[in-house]
């Protein structure tokens, strides 16, 4: 089947946008930066240049569409973030708003014109920044944006209703009623994991958005000393923290390999306390991060965990002094009809396709609360992301963005008014 | 049998020491601070009122002494230090020396006169301290105080043979010859540990101060997304960490229960790096502390915790990229004939007495280079140390004492000129 996403295009103008970058630290655009505003401004000129009418909504994103032949029908949206991690990549975000300018610029470019209003949008702050909030755009117009949030502050003192403003935000109408005029949404991104590429697979059509449950073990016993007490009667926590590392890994590996969806858990940080060679340490304590695409799974994780965790705690004659949930967010599930079309587009166009679920968070978790929305996954070198290195290939991102330009005009005939 | 030490007395004098410290931390006298010029002078004080006559030796150890009746006799010497770490004890150390001057008094109070000249030393800096090298008197007296040592610096660039000229001594005579002139040498100090005070007794008899060896693990893997990265092929090397956590506590636990003498493993710094909560650890690293008595000990766990640390990684699919020793020292075994004598007098005082090895280092490891060397543990509270509530009994003191006493008794009247 013909292409119709112009790729060279495509790929010049996610250069471009990647050579906006603290040059001492490629590639860094953060958000609420001057930077971050030469992005955007650079952006903007693109939108017009492909047609597209601009503006800043009150949460700060930056939308720029294209009227359909029917006022009445509700937007399909195509988009995801420009702002970048600190030394960061070119493609985890700015690949979804690019692609959603090549598919406005091929609506264009071969006379096509849809019924609805197609919004490319590039949500604002998505990336962990100075505010200390993610996903700031995508919570802005799905009605996850508090006044608590908007009075959150930077280093400078500057509050977030400030800085949206600057950008040209209007927070006096944040938190806002959430958007209802969206009847589709879209967000290309690299996997930021190895599977397609292992796999060989063109595709990844999102199932889920993962839920993240953060967890604080913490296991008290005697500090003592590491040579006059006896291994006999010794109450070392480390012992009870070094059986948790192992038991998470196996029962997630069951959880991951059970056949009910992605599931995966892992513990970044273990510290033990006093931390001094020849003491035996008084504390230690785990992090672990768990996510799952299905509630049932984490909740069944979480009460076995409990368990374990009580149980090691006997076992090494120490007491489990804290089991703290430090942060908790749902699974945000895709919107299954999208998912099959998305599908189908990938077959039309002979791209294989697999169903996956995403790991990481994306803007598409909060817009999912609000209106239909999917992903597409194109593989990345060695699943690597927020990293210099990050990359993916020309081909990989016209395919992507050819998969969802091939959806949205499924879903704007489908969606058709009679 | 009577008692001959001055139970109160020897009290009295280890309280007084105790007092000399930083006000605002007790128990602090750090070797080499004005603090601990204050207490040396007031030691000198009391041996010269015990009737002892005072010199600081090459080594900056203080020493005083009481001729014995033949001049041709070899010294007994009993002794420890008077330094303390910060925020310590009023015991560790002190209780040695306190002992020692407790013993030359109560030989005078009882009009005993030895054959052997009697030498109560307080060894300088035992304790770990700003030039990071611990026993530098006792090592001094046994050659074991190197050129290099002595070019150690502290954080005001005063050189290690700057500071002990300072305390009186005289580096250029260092590295001396090790004193041959050394028939029997004696420490008192508190376990440090909780066996005596748990078992109910009143003596242990050293066998043995344990060798240290300290040995660093490091395991490579691949740092990934804690989301994106699925279960299945991570290579995570925390996980080959937190085995051999396990592994060496219940190995340590299988040697020291053996009968083959004290063995103790532990590990109290265990780091992942980089240590996100939401990244799976590039590398991670524990730091092992074993000790041991035999030497045989040490190199059958040193031989299985290296096969060990291998197949952990194997089976993690991780590098085992570092097995390194940081430090190594021999276990120094105390004369067996002063053993028998130390177990004798305990006996004839009616004071029960077990064998037991040291878990801690001692000034005399280095002694027992040169000379027949012995020490008596007496019980502490909670098996405490380096802490402020480290404490011990006035009776316990004066028990420990009158062993030592009686075994000094014992050692003269059998090593008596015919």
């Amino acid at each position: 089947m013909t292409r119709r996403i112009d790729s060279e295009q495509l790929w010049a103008d996610l250069m471009a946008l990647g050579e906006i970058t603290e040059p001492g630290r490629p590639y860094t655009r953060r958000s609420f930066s001057p930077l971050f505003d030469e992005g955007r401004a650079w952006l903007r000129e693109r939108m017009h240049a492909t047609g597209l009418t601009t503006h800043v909504d009150a949460a700060g994103n930056l939308i720029g569409r294209l009227s359909g032949t029917n006022p009445s029908q509700p937007a399909i949206v195509v988009g995801s973030h420009s702002d970048s991690v600190p030394s960061g990549g070119r493609f985890d975000g700015m690949a979804g708003v690019i692609s959603g300018l090549a598919i406005a610029r091929a609506l264009g470019e071969h006379g096509i014109e849809l019924e609805h209003p197609l919004e490319v949008i590039d949500f604002l702050a998505e990336e962990p920044n100075e505010f200390g909030l993610s996903c700031i755009g995508s919570r802005g117009i799905t009605g996850c944006l508090t006044a608590d949030h908007l009075t959150l502050k930077n280093p400078k003192s500057e509050t977030l209703a400030a800085a949206v403003a600057r950008l040209g935000g209007d927070p006096a109408k944040l938190p806002m009623a959430p958007r209802r005029d969206i009847g589709a949404a879209f967000e290309l991104h690299i996997e930021q994991g190895p599977v397609l590429e292992r796999e060989g697979i063109d595709i990844g059509v999102v199932t889920a958005i993962v839920g993240i449950t953060r967890l604080e073990i913490e296991f008290q016993g005697s500090a003592g000393h590491a040579g006059t007490t006896p291994m006999q009667g010794r109450r070392d926590p480390l012992i009870a923290a070094a059986h948790m590392v192992g038991w998470v890994q196996r029962t997630a590996l069951e959880l991951a390999t059970g056949g009910r969806g992605h599931f995966v858990a892992t513990i970044g940080i273990i510290e033990a306390m006093p931390g001094g060679s020849n003491v035996i340490p008084r504390s230690a304590r785990i992090v672990i991060d768990a996510r799952s695409e299905d509630r049932r799974l984490m909740d069944e994780f979480r009460q076995r965990l409990d368990a374990e965790s009580r149980s090691a705690a006997q076992a090494a004659n120490v007491e489990r002094s804290k089991l703290a949930c430090l942060s908790d967010n749902e699974p945000a599930a895709c919107d299954a009809r999208l998912q099959a079309v998305l599908k189908k587009s990938a077959k039309t166009l002979d791209l294989s396709a697999k169903f996956m679920a995403s790991g990481a968070g994306h803007d598409m978790a909060f817009v999912s609360r609000v209106a239909p929305a999917a992903m597409v996954f194109i593989p990345c070198k060695d699943g690597r992301s927020h990293t210099p290195e990050e990359w993916a290939t020309a081909d990989a991102l016209a395919a992507g963005a050819e998969v969802i330009f091939e959806a949205i005009l499924e879903v704007d005939r489908t969606t058709a008014s009679p």
